[in-house]
């Protein structure tokens, strides 16, 4: 029951991915040769949002599962307000400052799970090479695109 | 520390608020006669997000808090987004569906924090009430405004 809880916030942020999908701009956008495929991105975010609900269940209500949980809680948020930002309003410097949040909020889960059950703890660690890689991409993005402009929604 | 991590992730998702602001769009829009003034919205939700990381940090790491734990992190989640599915994809009926989901998880927030700390339980009470007003405001703009076209972001 706390899996299914975890789970249905994390595909709650998930689906920021399928409201804001990347479309015709992210294509037409410069990116670095290692990029990931389109198709890698929700395979990989749907095993990372199944282990962090996995790791969340195992170590809620655990005791001194204080920061743990409220490292959970900082990165799904994050998480969920990065896809709005990034391929929604187009501010690639507003998500790379939520990505490196979102970065250490992940290092801060990892951390502060393993210190309750390092099983869970370990869950964290695919999720932190992921965002290190999305980090770097959107690093590269906002570097290889200068003249890049945000959605002017007050134009809509 | 704690407080301020939930405050963070409370703040994350009101970040959403600030990046999707209402604009010419809503105020077209008809709305019912007791909608709350627009200014009204940022300043209750200051108050929310407060109220709301005061009760995560009361409750996290006790005994018997991985419901309320379970809960914070979706109630959260949900929060961060419905704005971008509101004011920026104007899916008026997905954001209906994600303001039910969030109502049930305050809800749930409620009835979990108050089991472990009623103090903490009783913070949820403003945000319950809340939600209520938004989602009323939800449908009942979804009700009066039925022409009213999504939008097109394959066009932008």
């Amino acid at each position: 029951m706390l899996f299914l809880i975890f789970l249905v916030a994390a595909l709650a942020a998930g689906a920021t991915g399928a409201a804001f999908p990347p479309g015709a701009w992210y294509e037409r956008l410069q990116k670095p040769t290692w990029v990931p495929p389109n198709a890698a991105f929700p395979i990989v975010w749907t095993v990372l949002y199944v282990l962090m609900a996995i790791a969340g269940a195992r170590v809620a209500g655990e005791p001194d599962s204080g920061a743990a949980m409220a490292f959970w809680a900082l990165q799904i948020a994050l998480n969920a307000l990065w896809t709005p930002l990034f391929f929604g309003l187009r501010r690639m410097q507003w998500a790379m400052v939520v990505m490196g949040l979102l970065w250490l909020a992940v290092l801060g889960c990892l951390i502060a799970h393993w210190r309750v059950d390092w099983v869970s703890g370990l869950m964290f660690v695919p999720y932190l090479a992921w965002v290190t890689t999305a980090g770097a991409l959107n690093w590269s993005v906002l570097r290889l695109n200068p003249g890049v402009q945000p959605l002017d929604t007050s134009r809509l």
